[in-house]
């Protein structure tokens, strides 16, 4: 069996991989994220808005999780995971099961229909109902990281716009809406550490979108993206005081409009991904299913939600096209599927180029550094620097008999191309 | 906001725990892991045979899968997320759209149908054929875990049968038949890794059911449990050698069957429940979605496969099943979603005894300790020690000033019930 390097959860050989690269552009060749997504072998299709992840997808998916799920428990959030089923007669409680729009109706057992649910509080309110009673029951705040459903009539842009995609949802609970506002204000300062952790920060804007009958806005987190299929309208004064803000063309009136935070009214328009909203639900949700709760006064109230969702998989497609080259992609480090792609260039194994280069391998990897070996020597030079070029690792090294004379590798730095050699100790230091 | 305890991570006070425990009776009351699991908070029924977890019931999910994870990168298996959804026609190309037992039909867009997958080969095959062209890229395993859906006419007995589950489900593809033998003694192995590190290895017999076209037997892996839903029949002959093999009551043939293993003609008829299955497939799927290889002499031949299976979400029916008592779970210290409860008897927060609990909480979590701390002081001693015993947390540690005399704190084995006074110092040692 071949198989994974004994270092397997740090270090993978390329020729083990069972996921290859792809020279052809194969499919949905209008969204570069697709493009280079499927033809680094990271994602597959399995049809229309819908699609797997391989070994390498699955990797970067797992690290904005990980970035995802440290700041919503850093806020308190606690981790669940709800069902994707759930019955019709939730969903006709809220009246969401005729008017939501692009809600799969799944022919259960018998009569019985099921949603495969967009989003959860159909199921977490009758989950929170069983433990909230008394005002000492609040507040609190849980969250999941989980696959969800919608049937888009076009899905399109790769793992933008799918019929299937992996979301955080977070819920809050409050006793008032003082509690909620304070809650909201603390879920924004966590959304602005993850999109800073994920290197997307100074291109996301905080834009205004149409509320509900419990708020006059909402909130969204856009993404500047040429090809985004949103338009939002920035506010020009807000970013002169250093502040992202926009508006959601949904509620722009163009020479009305003006900026909820400035109060300017010079805005420039943009393509932008939504990668987030969050809402203030107020009682939209607790008042059809009766959640309840005695306050300190023994009187009997509604409990206040909040919910803040946040695309996992829509974030892997902004990344992917915003940090890409024609040449492929570019990963920030702290997203990247691995830190090192190594490169001995080589006829044989027993050639010292190829042994030096394992070993590196072999070493950082012990040093807990995350490494691809590509030992695919019968390949040309030029297209295994053409796939690491296009996988996008952070760093790539290269081990030849050139490189040795000096005893050193040759670092490239994917993002500036800047190339340097380096002695092997100061390699493993860092 | 009342919220997790700063050692998020590690620690948790009971008061900020969102989901909380129950004496009644709520559900399923036939089924013991149900009934359980509900009280303590660790699930909750959405509707029949689907189920959330809680923050507790998440926790012990995530280690059951990571035990899981852990064995199958061992034995080379690359991890990846395939979709929830496939669509008609691929099931249709193997013949199992209207065929497949219990398979779940979504209506689409437009004259659409997906199918909400049981099961995935109908979508690792297509992926799998972009990538393999020549011997030289077999052998190789794929794994995932991930939600699973069921048509279940009749879902019952908690989360052991559910119409919506968590499964880990490996693909492996070979050669030749030979080298599919090999790999499928390795994930026996690896399987026989799992249940022990689960602690279930001395009741799970390795029963063989009926194969398919292609080998006579497929085996699982069933687990003793006098309300499991499978009959199985133990060889006794093969148990006085060591061995734990099971015929499956649908292959059983009374006074015709012999043990494939012994020869014997003595068995045993048990309850079980089916954790895991195994099967080879050869060429089942390969062929109609026409997967072949280039083999060493240029011959095209169709890939072999073989699968195999694990439910996760029922092996923590099948724990809770088998390690409770009439108080309630009996956890394993291995899937325990934490190691100590931690009781201070105390009438205020000021009082030495919960000072004293809550440094040994703070402690014991520094030291990467997974601890609960009932900081419930409103509550008798009573509710809390049945709390206690009901989450079954493996070491209950209660602070009072009685033990605080001899500056120690009483330790509880929730397995044993044995009681001991220990020294602070000695705990945080372990």
């Amino acid at each position: 069996m071949k198989c994974h390097d004994s270092l397997f959860l740090r270090g993978m050989l390329i020729s083990a991989l069972f996921s290859k690269t792809s020279k052809e552009v194969r499919d949905d060749a209008d969204s570069r994220n697709a493009d280079f997504l499927v033809r680094g072998g990271y994602i597959a299709k399995t049809m229309a808005g819908v699609y797997s992840y391989l070994p390498l997808g699955l990797r970067v998916l797992r690290r904005i999780e990980q970035i995802v799920r440290e700041e919503m428990n850093a806020i308190g959030g606690q981790e669940i995971l709800l069902s994707a089923l759930s019955s019709r007669e939730e969903w006709q409680k809220t009246g969401r099961w005729d008017d939501f729009d692009a809600l799969f109706h799944l022919p259960g057992v018998g009569d019985q229909e099921y949603a495969l649910n967009p989003t959860h509080e159909e199921v977490i309110v009758p989950v929170v109902r069983q433990f909230v009673h008394s005002y000492r029951d609040l507040p609190f705040a849980c969250y999941q990281i989980q696959t969800k459903f919608r049937k888009e009539l076009r899905a399109k842009s790769g793992v933008l716009r799918g019929r299937e995609f992996l979301m955080k949802d977070l819920y809050s609970f409050h006793q008032d809406e003082e509690n909620l506002d304070e809650y909201y204000a603390k879920v924004q300062v966590a959304y602005n550490h993850i999109f800073e952790r994920l290197g997307l920060l100074n291109r996301t804007y905080l834009t205004y979108a149409s509320g509900g009958s419990f708020s006059k806005y909402s909130h969204e987190y856009q993404v500047l993206l040429p090809k985004g299929e949103d338009t939002i309208f920035i506010s020009e004064e807000a970013e002169n005081h250093g502040k992202r803000i926009a508006i959601n063309t949904e509620i722009f009136e163009d020479g009305k409009t003006t900026c909820p935070v400035t109060g300017g009214s010079i805005f420039r328009k943009e393509n932008a991904s939504e990668a987030a909203n969050i809402f203030k639900l107020g009682t939209r949700f607790t008042e059809p299913f009766g959640l309840h709760f005695l306050d300190e006064n023994n009187e009997q109230k509604l409990v206040i939600m909040g919910c803040y969702g946040l695309g996992i998989s829509r974030i892997l497609g902004i990344l992917a096209e915003s940090f890409s080259d024609e040449k492929g992609l570019v990963w920030p480090g702290a997203i990247a599927p691995y830190t090192y792609y190594i490169i001995p260039l080589a006829k044989k194994q027993s050639d010292a180029a190829y042994k030096k280069a394992h070993a590196l391998y072999e070493k950082l990897c012990k040093e807990k550094q995350e490494c691809l070996f590509d030992d695919r020597i019968d390949q040309s030079a030029g297209s295994r620097f053409a796939d690491a070029d296009l996988l996008g690792v952070p760093t790539r090294i290269v081990v030849s008999e050139k490189t040795l004379i000096s005893n050193e590798a040759e670092i490239m730095e994917r993002k500036t191309g800047e190339i340097k050699k380096m002695d092997f100790q100061q390699i493993v230091k860092g």
